[in-house]
């Protein structure tokens, strides 16, 4: 029997754009790691080293760089698709696209419209895929973290041989939420769904008493999904960040759940997506 | 319309193992990092908390020291065959697991039998998913970093507007293999399988004249599976770690090839898979 | 000639400690990665492996939660100088101690007052010394990432066979602050005088017209030394985290210096310290 | 009273070189890390702007490159003494460089004499200073991970109110060594001599029995010592990466020492110099 290439892309991944724009005195930054993926007839090149469809990964980098210039680069999303849309049109063998964008965020200082810290490790994230005519945008967040020092607990779990864990109704939760939610229907405000969604997670974090973490996730993708009709369906990924209250009794100390040992590894990782009944398909599944 | 569960899982990740094995004063290790994740019917903790069907991740944790101990580790496929089976038993909800191990290279020092030294970063490992009384075996290589001086060259490539990276028939071409595969079959000897594998790939890497990453990409997909029988397909995620030609005429000197500057970002990211035609289905998907 | 045992110190480094206070129902947390090396006359552990005067490193650890428990742990100055104390009373063979700390900042969420979301990467820090009865204190400040996007220039500077950079007069300058400041004196207010340095820091790279990162460096602590009375000496390690105007000539577009390549490596590195005429010497330095 | 300038330093870090050396169809690659820093009377760039005197950080790099095309790049002590040397003559104000080069190693693979595999994590390191007619050179090495099963143990330590550590007679001992060794003396063979201390260091730490982590190191520093007369004294910073046997005894089993979980944070840290008597004097300090 024959040896046949499978599913397979390729592109250039974390090119870091920073484009500046000037209003008089007042400049705006978007800081932006753009990484491009493309797929369509690319047996040549693989069976044979003939590059005749191979859009270079550098002429991708390129293309970010000078879109960049051509136009405001806007919401993340509308940059994606702009990007999307354009290689799928670029060659004649390239039938889809995948665009994937992190911003890092920065805030203003000192008072004179251009200069700037950067607010945190957090990023806004999207991936958009572009098939044909048709076009897919997922967004999320990542490195978003967050703490609870009460209003959670973990209970009524199976015992077997190996479970040492005792049962506890007041445990800190902590997490580094990563979130992707995938938009449906037209004429979404990219800013301000992410702006409300980023909320409603924090809110659900927040104030949902929690009895695991899965609890807590779902209670988090339902909170976006009710308040925001544009979303189809929220994945989450939660690491549980482990906080163990440090045995401070060999010390004659009493530990009233005030001192805490946070823990690298191992962590509980709770993953789980969250969607409407009747919610559209998603794009078609890229590597990896 | 309703909001429902979509797709989830859980699981204790990373926990970081190193079991010791004594004959005598000869003394073996397996330095191993460990991930587990459960499936099932897991909507009760989702939607009430109720815990009831959720073996903890704590004890996920406990069990994958605890099996240590009870029995020799042995080769990274069968150690995590053996938890994942565990794990789908353990519990009325839980209907399947995956375990995946990494395994940390050591080499012997000091010809006293007991002193090792960490040989290299790049991993061995292995992705086991085991539903009811079925059973995948995907294993692979990490951080595996390969590089050749001369027999790449990249030309023919479309040139569109954005296009200008020159025709190049010589470059130095690196990059950091991440392959996965996939198993078929029974009474597979792992380890004699992995090292087979691994010198298949970099023999092919090396010899194998390269028109583009793509083509070596393949020729490394083929080179496994015309080796191996009991190998059903092999995934490959090379990034092309750019060395960069460095322009010193300026300094009115010629660069004849030697010098090059090694680019971190952005990289292309060449992905593939290569398979036999008539290779069983794969595991199914899990999160992420 | 024989030979001996050199300058020499060990202890626990980055425990992990995070605090919870309650007032009621509003709770606060200190977030901190604290390390304790220890001095002294240690030969012995070093010549014959007799411990009787190492307090052993796990010890160090569990004081460093003990003592969070025993009294609140106040600013993190305040803390390492509890530690750093018991430490050089801890045994007689040890005579110097020094502590670090870095404190993570959290902001409150959801507005119960026990909800909390990790407020950057930024991060802040103090080293205390103390031999004997003397104590050293040095904060700063980590990983505070700025950027300006006019402002900048660099210009005049010399020419040699190896020089192709041209001069500019209008670049984006960035950089990741790394800031240490010594203070002198008593009855320090550790977080006023945390926060208006950092004011400080911010105002003067946004608003100094900058020449080069040095004098931009040199602005810095000056601004802090003018501020603040209490600081002897300000330390600044400034990494020129470079961008680069892409060139889109090729594309026949002009970059009117809006789109930059932000570079990870090489970077240039800026380090100087500026200080008082009359600053008191500081703490005995510390491996490494 | 005043604000000065004190003490301080610039220069470009982290130029990623790679050098090819080609000899008929046989390559040889240098692959390096290469940090820069200059030092002498830059009062005029951080106090006005003046750049007259401020060799740019682009030179630097570019002079990196440079040289590795004018001449062999050879042993890295060689490579960055050349590199000093220039930059101390470079400029009326420069009385001072620094060099740091890492270097990191690759294995052949495939028989063809231009392929390569990369041979591990570990890197020979160098750190030369010239500041007029002087020459200092310390080399080293980092990321040189061992362990050993057995043949240490840690007891006798003193205990306090906050010592709950039992004493063990038989634990593992691992350790990341990052070492630095001055040299003295003319005419060294770098790389027999840097081959033939790695190679103290791991007898040393292989086969001394240890009392205490310091015990271990000072026996390495010594055997370094005792075997190679051009160095002058051997600094070594061993991290204790703990090994901790788990408890399986909640699970009806023994831990017969061999189940262990290997811990991140936090970690003990044992820093030393170990020196001849009669040894010159070091290089002077630069930052940081």
């Amino acid at each position: 029997m024959g040896i046949v290439l499978g599913p397979n892309q390729y592109g250039k991944a974390e090119t870091r754009l920073v484009a500046v724009t000037r209003e008089g005195d007042v400049h705006s930054i978007k800081d932006l790691t753009v990484s491009t993926a493309l797929r369509g007839d690319l047996a040549a090149t693989h069976l044979t080293g003939d590059n005749s469809e191979v859009l270079a990964t550098d002429t991708q980098k390129n293309t970010v760089y000078a879109f960049a210039e051509q136009a405001p680069v806007g919401e993340i999303e509308d940059f994606a698709l702009r990007l999307a849309r354009h290689f799928v049109g670029a060659g004649r063998a390239i039938t889809g696209a995948r665009v994937r964008v992190d911003e890092h965020p920065w805030s203003r200082i000192g008072g004179n419209g251009h200069s700037f810290v950067q607010a945190g490790n957090e990023k806004r994230t999207t991936e958009v895929v572009v098939e044909s005519d048709r076009a897919w945008v997922t967004s999320g967040v990542r490195d978003l973290v967050v703490l609870k020092t009460t209003g959670s607990e973990f209970r009524g779990f199976p015992r077997d041989r190996y479970t040492t864990l005792p049962e506890t109704d007041d445990r800190v939760l902590a997490t580094s939420v990563t979130a992707r939610w995938r938009y449906q229907g037209d004429g979404i405000d990219w800013a301000d769904s992410a702006t409300a969604i980023r909320a409603a997670l924090l809110d659900a974090f927040a104030t949902k008493h929690s009895r695991s973490l899965q609890q807590t996730l779902y209670a988090m993708g339902e909170a976006v999904l009710l308040a925001r009709p544009e979303v189809a369906e929220v994945s989450l990924s939660l690491p549980n960040k482990h906080h163990f209250a440090v045995d401070l009794s060999p010390f004659g100390l009493e530990n009233r759940n005030e001192v805490f040992h946070a823990a690298d590894r191992p962590y509980g990782l709770i993953e789980g997506t969250v969607l409407r009944e009747d919610a559209e398909p998603p794009a078609p599944a890229w590597l990896p």
